[in-house]
């Protein structure tokens, strides 16, 4: 399985780029590897963002978030290069990622980045 | 069955067009078909406006939305055409539609599109 | 039964008139008839408010809502009615009522109408 | 759309004959006509059984039960129509279908229909 | 409002009656006023069958619920009598209704009747 | 404010004695002291029942029931007192007292009696 | 058992007045008597503030709020005679005081009383 | 801190021998340490039983279970150890334990033993 | 990361064999791959069992469990191979799993397998 | 077992300084001991924070705080005292916690500190 990179993401145009909508998705499955330990780690990404030119697709983001499947990486990091794949990727008017992962040691973690101003 | 038409939605008018209050209509029951795939997609849309000098008919508004049911759309694109044809047809203050669709593929999508400034 | 009418409501004097505090009051068991089809409609009044010299009693009001019971009303306007004599009682400082009806053919509706500006 | 036909669904050979183990699939998903009215029905379908030689290919199950998008059916009659065709082709030891249909007038009724006795 | 009466329930033959299935109805609007302070109650009724020969309309038990909406009972009485009505009508092989009132006083009450055993 | 009493108890004739119906009553404001701290408990106590020839009034269960608000009893005592106290007004086919008490040092305790078994 | 009075209430200092911390505390066992039907009251205080040099004795407030059990008051004075107990001892820099009182009669209310503005 | 010993828990006379009631107690608050790792783990333990002739000491049993504070323990070891020391201390009819614990590593585990039969 | 493995199993002896306990370990964060896609399945385990001689070990059932993580299995398949292994090495009273998988394609499954009776 | 300590607080390097990006660990295993029974307390804590050269390592805030877990403090105190220690230790541009305890004598306390203001 390939190390994740932006080039799986696949976009489509913005169908009414002349209104600010806002598009939510929600990726319950989300797993990688502790770079630690190397067991996996489990969380659920919300990804919300306004689109400008380009909205990603569905489908190839669902495939670019399977390749961090067996990729060490820790949680603050991983959330950071999650948003920085897709704003390179669309080039979004706003964009934010909320990663909720799973407990750890009876203490859970979620970490929010955000991308420019929301308009 | 018809291809969606604005001409099916009615309205009725603003019993009480000197205040601004705000009607919010829950519709769980929304279904289309996936243009790629042909499989069904649904959702719930909630749409919330203040009116103006009309108010959409509620029986009119299910009879307008059924007509989505065989009909090919993309959630982005099916989120702002509605709007546009409420819009276009009562002439709101304020308008908003939140449309919820069911997980696919494990990742599930919310399109929130807005006409106008809520007052 | 007699039809709805503001006589019905009665207040007593604000113990705290100055203070500007909020009352919430929540009628789960609102019904009036559907003014079209004749069947009944059901729904949830929440009325807030902050007081000036007068609140309304909460006996009274519970027999001025059921007033309703076989009155025909459509949502948008029974909603602004129930506002216009209660506000035309009490006289606050600001008020809000929040209806939230039931489901019929799969949709339901909230309607929330407001007099003044909450302070 | 072709009418639903029991000859949708595929079988894959039970990979554990020996044992009793209990499959429950839940379809949120389930749409059809109303044929009074012909508005759409909605509903969720739980299907529990213990399979013999075979079970059925969920895959298939799905294209199956979209044959009903846009066919009438009462509600007792297309809970008890599914169970037919599940055990036509699967010929389990044992199945339920607990068919739950979304509120129409105030009203909401679940059908449940059962082939054989839970060993 | 003509008092409640077993006449207005209508019914339809049992579609598959070689199989003792199960019909449950859940009605959230049921009200009738009480005989002692001429108040309203509400309740949820929840009707569960296996049919014989007929089953009942679902639009007619709408019409004979809502003739109690001016009519006094007590919680035990008009849940028996219901029960009364429904078994006369559809002549089931088991009946049961739970009528779950809402609070009075602090204070709420659940009536289960039954008729026949369950097969 | 007396102690409590059997006395205060009223009963009215079952409507329907020639069947075995259940009537389940919730009551969440009960409240007592504790006769060790002289501190208030509170709990919701649901009776359960099938009348014979007398079910018990509800606005005399409520006064009856207040009668333990400055009166001190352990939680197992005070619970089959009820019991006693309401087998002795209606003599019941069947009576079950489920007392839910809310938690006191981190601990919840609920005790359950029954008077003769369910037929 | 004494009448209300905010000698009960104890405080102590403030461990760190230097930062505009926050302290909630909620009582869902607050119980009065209705002054006009003598019947009890019940409900849930969550009490809110920022303290300047003094913070209530939790055990203390325990006490003083047990002087309601059996004094009778109306929902909308004994909120606002409680903030005003509780600002008196504490001199706090903020507080507010929400009291939700269980549903009489179908209808249940919430009274909301604030001193001074939130730092 | 001691370790746990059965000498702590005190008990009271049954005091209504004559009847099989239930007495349940939850304790959302217990924790221990692992054997292995010196970590505390946390649990609820959910305690059920039916007295003969004594019950056990709410406050007692409060102490009782602090022993396990600064104790290791692993969950099958110490539930049944627990289950033993209030079996001999009050000799009931029927005892169950059920000890829910926290998740570790991503996995919970909860263990439910029982002494006698429930009559 | 090798293939599942029963010897990656390990067990401890069982502390209180004379008594008929049971272990339930719910695993929320399986997930294996499906054969036919490639993509990745997600389920949650909750095995239960009463113990003879062994129990298994948490920490080696957590890496048993892991091998499955880039393994392809059937829902029906794997969920029988896992009791199997559980089976073969602590030989339990009586074992149950239940696999409850994430929705595809908007139906989910559940499959419940057995060893044993439970005493 | 030590007395907390910040010592005991590791840290690592903030992989993404330049984005105000927000950290959200809930802790719902925190136990102290309350300086005047001397019985435990329970709580649950929410940190929040945005950092600014170094986060807190999560593996040493566990035990940090366990350092807590025969250690004397009052709820303000103790919230304050932590806030204090990772403050120091991060040096963060914001941070909040929450403590939510669990009820005593019926009552519940939340403690709500904030070191900065959010960016």
């Amino acid at each position: 399985m390939a190390d994740p990179s932006r080039d799986t993401l696949e976009t489509f145009e913005n169908p009414f780029p002349g209104r600010n909508f806002v598009i939510e998705t929600i990726c319950p499955e989300f797993t990688s590897l502790c770079p630690k330990t190397g067991h996996p780690d489990f969380g659920t990404l919300t990804i919300t963002y306004i689109a400008d030119k380009h909205c990603f697709e569905l489908k190839s983001l669902k495939l670019y978030l399977q390749e961090y499947r067996n990729h060490g990486a820790f949680y603050e990091r991983v959330t950071n290069l999650i948003l920085d794949d897709l704003v390179a990727v669309t080039q979004p008017r706003w964009m934010k990622i909320e990663a909720a992962f799973t407990p750890r040691g009876g203490i859970r973690t979620t970490v929010t980045v955000e991308h420019g101003v929301r308009p």
